[in-house]
């Protein structure tokens, strides 16, 4: 199986140009690209696409999400932190069965499809079915079974069934699965804990998911048990020895910025949850600055309320630019680049987040007919601050085309809405 | 011609319901709302519309833009904002000629009306051209002619240009132009000129329309010509004796805040273009709180870079909640307000900005169908924080249907797109 787009706008986001090429896929990857491809008669089993009028991207990585989430989407919005928590989610969650999951995900999942995102690093619960659901929609993901460990009992019961979601999962789905190991915070998994998880993960060779320093109420709590911030209190442990994926990054000063540099961990920030819990504004230009690895995420539906990554990489250049009084600040190529091939270094991937020879063959095609593509000044710009996930026209995974024209190539958009909507509402109302 | 809309769940930001109701629309004015509307034989000249599965809300009113600006968007992002207007907007804007505004604002119109705005507040040149794009397109405007008066020549030029275009245009197209005065804002009018400005408003009886308080380099402007803060100083000159529409308004200390209240001075509010502009946040929760009228723009598109009112009030909302460190900052349903009813207060109307009986017929029908609308629990978080402009299907202004089916009923949208592409593109090339 192979696909050819011909004639389409590359968005080049390592050599930072955009013009017409033809790309060709063979099976996962992309094998060339051109300005001209020419298929011999040996390659006619070849879907060809015509790409003119359209631009192509890498897919989009959504850096850090809890994708069944979406059950609770807009349930309860504006709500002091602790009131949203303890009335709505965690009462909600409590009734969650491993169905639930599953549809929540797909629901989820075909909304990052249909505005481009093409792999999600994800933690939650029940990860069995969002798994399932990641195998059956054609999709990317990273997976991890969150585990809180303020009780020991439930730690060790989140690190054995981590395990086996590790040995079950690992490669699957052709290669799309991959898995790391979650320890949900470090307020929430005590230093012991934290410590089994690190060897774990040595011995299983998988990286480790991590919120670090969203809230101000976390640092104090760190800083009262620990004597220190929560980066360093990680390093301390020895955790970042591990590939770690580090959610928020928030409230970190400069030397901790050097610590997440030195150790590759990828800082994954999510600027529209934390707007909206009112977390605070992380950092980003001065990590870019110095070398950090950033990635972009949407956090869950609960606290976002979509998961549109265009939205996000916007609001996250505008957001800089504001919060540090400099309107040079997450330009519209570093913004694109950390919702692409950066969030992908981020998550410890090699070879997505670029439309280049030899890696995976992971692409949206944007049709950029509506108004706010015109006039077409720059198309880096065009992209980055007026693009909408509405646009995408079609979506390539791994060489499978799983979004043609807005329609979803392997799962049922209605029904998932259909069940989706149901268990959600049945979940909050208890 | 009347229309009937039937079985939609309207939106009500006057009691804050969102419920199934008909619609029945006479001339340019809602006439009756109602669980069921039965027409008698007499009313059957009526266009009827299924509402079914879509949301009614009133159209969303863009309280600040310089329309025409589209022909600028993405030509040159993430400069210093004096390279930016001298290098790239000031030199494209001396080529201007009326009939590339024409085009430059239909192209916005058209991208408007297309994401569900029914009215905008304009400030720019050639606002015949503006004019002449508004009466075509069918959609709502209060329109000005911006005033620099650095040069006393240039300042009377405008006044008198301002006073011909209001003579031929107020009230024009059916009542949907209106016109302001529109002196360009405290540090580029000297208080001789504004004193003429305000003097004239009286005596036109039209609203000053004018720029406040935008950037810090304003403030230190006006502190050091004047001894005073931008709001003081024009309070000082009388201007708000005047019904002001003042735009950004940034940087306000609490007696500012009260002046703009007691004076019910309409503060427009343009959350990304401060944010992409570094100009800084304004502080809209307390105005709010102190019950100022606040209203939502998204200021010109060389700044922005669109003119979606879903994405500029999502943005508001996030980013008081964010500065304020309180996630119950601008709610769901006051974000909905500033870009509505509020808002159309802001810029002086009184019939226009909700689904009400006796005001002017100007509603959007959003097709609540993504995946992003699901589960449904709440119809107002839902369109505050998940809804996309792309989602607007229907557009009726002043009992016009507008557009249909995503398509516009009286202006040629590929044409549009085709002249301004070219225009933009030519002025910017130089």
């Amino acid at each position: 199986m192979s696909i050819l787009i011909k004639n389409v706008v590359m968005l080049d986001l390592i050599n930072h140009e955009a013009a017409e090429k033809d790309i060709f896929i063979e099976k996962d990857r992309i094998s060339q690209i051109a300005s001209k491809i020419n298929l011999s008669p040996l390659t006619a089993n070849t879907t060809i696409i015509d790409g003119k009028g359209k631009i192509a991207l890498p897919g989009l990585v959504n850096g850090h999400t809890h994708v069944a989430m979406t059950l609770f989407r807009g349930a309860a919005d504006d709500l002091p932190l602790m009131d949203w928590l303890n009335n709505v989610i965690w009462p909600s969650e409590s009734r969650l069965k491993g169905e639930d999951v599953y549809w929540g995900s797909l629901l989820g999942i075909v909304e990052m499809l249909k505005s481009g995102t093409t792999t999600f690093c994800d933690m939650y619960f029940f990860m069995d079915e969002v798994a399932r659901a990641v195998e059956e929609s054609g999709i990317r993901a990273l997976l991890s079974r969150g585990m809180v460990a303020l009780d020991p009992v439930n730690g060790e019961k989140g690190l054995k069934e981590s395990g086996e979601f590790i040995k079950n999962w690992q490669g699957k789905a052709s290669g799309r699965i991959t898995t790391a190991l979650a320890p949900h915070a470090p307020y929430t998994c005590p230093p012991e804990f934290l410590k089994e998880v690190i060897s774990e993960a040595k011995k299983l060779g998988v990286p480790i998911h991590i919120h670090i320093s969203e809230t101000l109420d976390e640092i104090k709590i760190i800083k009262e048990k620990y004597g220190t911030t929560p980066v360093r209190h990680l390093e301390n442990l020895g955790l970042f020895e591990v590939k770690t994926i580090g959610a928020h990054l928030v409230h970190v000063d400069d030397e901790e910025i050097e610590i997440l540099k030195r150790y590759r961990v990828g800082a994954i920030h999510n600027p529209q949850s934390n707007m909206k819990l009112a977390s605070g504004i992380a950092p980003v230009q001065k990590m870019l600055e110095r070398g950090v690895l950033v990635g972009l995420g949407t956090d869950g539906a609960a606290s976002n309320n979509d998961l549109d990554m265009f939205e996000e990489l916007r609001t996250a250049s505008y957001l800089q630019k504001v919060s540090t009084m400099n309107s040079q600040a997450l330009n519209a190529k570093t913004s694109l680049e950390i919702a692409t091939l950066l969030g992908a270094k981020a998550l410890g991937f090699e070879d997505i987040g670029a439309i280049k020879e030899g890696y995976k063959a992971d692409i949206i095609l944007v049709d950029a007919n509506e108004t706010y593509y015109y006039p077409r000044h720059n198309v880096f710009n065009l992209l980055a601050y007026s693009a909408k996930g509405a646009d995408v026209e079609t979506v390539i995974i791994d060489g499978e085309i799983v979004m043609k024209n807005r329609e979803l190539t392997r799962i049922d958009e209605e029904k998932i809405k259909f069940e989706a909507n149901k268990r959600g509402i049945q979940l909050v109302a208890g």
